[in-house]
C-alpha cells in the first residue's frame, strides 16, 4: 500500500491542489481559482470536487494507495484553530473554519491541518529538504513579502496563538520604509524582491545612476529577476543592492539567532536565486552582528525546496508530521 | 517526607547557595566567593562542603527531608552539556565541566542541571510565579545586562548548542551605542540599567540640562535608582529617560513577539522597580511595533519572583522542571 498525502496552497489568486508522496514528488496536481470564491461554502465543495478528481486520477493508475490526510498552507492559517483568520489578499473575509468544513468533507482523513506558508515551506524542508536531521532551524521565504517558519527541538513554533514565525516584521531600521503592513522599518520592506526594488532606487537616487542598466526600468516594471540579471552583467548599482540587502537581512538573521540558536537557516524564494550575491554579504553581515559565543556556528543554506512545487509539498508535510 | 532542592546562583563575586521548597521559599542560606577560586576543583569542593552544611542545618530541623537535586544559574551556562564556557566574568576560563564535577561529588542526586541565570528566571516564573499555567511566555531580565529565556510549548528553548535566549544582543539602533559585547545598537545598551544611565547623560547633553535632579551626578556614581528617584520628584529629564527606555524596550519586544508569539512577557531586575514609568511607554512601544494580528494580545508582566532570592529559586526550578 502506498501512502500519499494532500498538499493545499491557497493563494490570492489560486488554489494549487498536489498529491504527494513520502519523498516530496507531487505525482498529479490541479486546482481551482480562489477569488471567484467570495463564498466559503462553494470554495469547499469546488475544492473536494478538485481533491476527489486527483485522487481518482492517482489510483487509476495505481489502485493500491492510501491518503493519509490533507494539508494546507494558507496566508493567516492557524494550525491550532484550523481557521484562516483576517487574510489581507483573500476574497472570503473574517475567520473562515476550513479545517472543520473540510472535515466535514473528508470525515475518513484523521489528519487535516492548516498552517501559513512559511510555516508549511518550514514543515517541508523538515520532512523531504536540507533540515531532515535538525531539529533546530529556521525558514525564511523571501518573495513579495518575507514569511517565517522557527523549529524548536524538532517542533515548529506556533506561540500561543498559533501565529509565531512573523519574523518578516521586526524591526530592521526604526521609523524606516514603510511596511506593507504599516509599520516602519520592517525587514520585510527591505529584504523582499519588492524591498530590492526599493533598494536599487534608492541607490539611483543617491548616484544619479543614468548610466546604471535598470535606470531604464519603471517602479512598476523592475523585478528583482531585473536587478540580478543586470548584476550578473556587472552593473554596479545591482551589485551594491545584493550587497544592501544582504547586509540587512544579515542583521535580522542575528536577530532571529539571538533568540533561538538554530543550527541554521534556510532562505527560500526568488531572491534567493541569486546565490552568492545575496548570502555572502548576508553571512558576513549576520556574523558581524553575532555574540561571540555564536560567531561561526550557524549555516546560511539554502532551501531544497523545488521553488515552484514548495508550497505544495511543504502543506502536504503537515500530514507526516501529524502521523509521527 | 517533604522534597526540597538546592539552588545556586554563580556570580562573579559571589556563589550563593540555597534549599529551596516546593513552592519557591528559600529554607537556608549561605555562599563562598567565586573569584579566588580560580582553581575550579577547589572551588568544587568547596561548594560541596557549603551545601552538605545547609542540607545538614535543614535536617537537623527536620530529618523527614529529601533532597531531589541540585539546580544552577551561571553566565554562559550550558544547559545541555553542564559546561560554563567562556564566561567573561568568572575567574575559571575556557569551558568548566561544572554538573560532571558535581556528580561526582553528589552521586546519590539524580538531577544536577546547569543553565545561564535568565533561563533559570523563566523556569522561576514557571515553577513558583506568574507563567504557573502558560505554555509560551517569555522572560526578559533588565540589570547590568539584558538577558532573556523564552519557554515554547511549556520548555525552555536552549536552541542546537543550549545557548538560546539572548535577546538582549538583538539589534535596536543600527550602528548605534557600544554593547558591552562589542556589538553595536543592542538592546542591552539600551535598555539595562547603563543603558538608562547613559540614556540620562544623552538626554543631559541635548537640553543642557544642568537644572535636572541628575545633573550632579557623575557618570561613574549614577545608578538607575536616581534615575526612578528623580522621575518621582517629577524631575521631567528623568522621566522622559524612562519613555525612551520603554520606548526602546517595546520595540525589542515587538520582535520577540514577532518570533515566538508568546502569551505574556515577564520584566524582571532593578529598572521594572520602577512599575508604570517604564511598563506603560513599553507596552505603548509594543502596540505600535506589532502586526495588527498580535495587537492587544500579549502581556507584559512584571516578574512574581523576589528581587533578591530570584536567582537561587530560579536556579532550583531546574530541579523540579526535570523531575516532571
Amino acid at each position: 500500500m502506498k501512502q500519499l498525502t494532500i498538499g493545499i496552497d491557497i493563494g490570492g489568486t489560486n488554489t494549487v491542489i498536489g498529491v504527494v508522496d513520502a519523498d516530496g514528488n507531487i505525482l498529479v496536481k490541479g486546482g481551482i481559482d480562489t477569488p471567484s470564491h467570495g463564498d466559503i461554502n462553494r470554495y469547499v465543495k469546488d475544492m473536494s470536487e478538485a481533491i476527489r478528481d486527483l485522487i481518482k486520477s492517482v489510483t487509476m493508475v495505481n489502485p493500491e494507495v492510501e491518503i493519509l490526510g490533507i494539508g494546507i498552507g494558507a496566508p493567516n492559517g492557524n494550525y491550532y484553530s484550523g481557521t484562516i483568520e483576517y487574510a489581507p489578499n483573500l476574497s472570503f473575509k473574517g475567520v473562515v473554519h476550513l479545517v472543520d468544513l473540510l472535515k466535514a468533507q473528508f470525515p475518513e482523513y484523521q489528519h487535516i491541518a492548516l498552517t501559513n506558508d512559511a510555516n508549511a515551506a518550514a514543515l517541508g524542508e523538515m520532512i523531504y529538504g536540507g533540515a531532515k536531521d535538525m531539529k533546530d532551524f529556521v525558514m525564511y521565504t523571501l518573495g513579495t513579502g518575507v514569511g517565517s517558519g522557527l523549529v524548536v527541538n524538532g517542533d515548529l513554533v506556533y506561540g500561543h496563538d498559533g501565529f509565531a514565525g512573523e519574523c518578516g516584521h521586526t524591526t530592521l531600521i526604526p521609523d524606516g520604509r514603510v511596511c506593507g503592513c504599516g509599520g516602519l522599518g520592517h525587514l520585510e520592506a527591505y529584504c523582499s524582491a519588492p524591498g530590492m526594488k526599493r533598494t536599487a532606487f534608492e541607490l539611483m537616487v543617491k548616484y544619479n545612476a543614468t548610466d546604471s542598466l535598470l535606470a531604464g526600468k519603471s517602479f512598476i516594471d523592475m523585478e528583482s529577476k531585473d536587478i540580478y540579471d543586470a548584476a550578473v552583467k556587472g552593473d554596479k548599482l545591482a551589485l551594491e543592492v545584493f550587497e544592501i540587502t544582504g547586509k540587512y537581512l544579515g542583521q535580522g538573521l542575528a536577530d532571529t539567532v539571538h533568540h533561538l540558536s538554530p543550527e541554521a537557516i534556510f532562505l527560500f524564494g526568488g531572491p534567493t536565486a541569486a546565490g552568492d550575491y545575496i548570502f555572502k554579504p548576508a553571512k558576513e553581515s549576520m556574523e558581524t552582528h553575532l555574540l561571540p559565543i555564536f560567531k561561526n556556528k550557524v549555516k546560511i543554506l539554502p532551501s531544497q525546496l523545488k521553488t515552484g512545487d514548495a508550497p505544495i509539498v511543504g502543506a502536504s508535510a503537515l500530514v507526516w508530521k501529524e502521523k509521527r
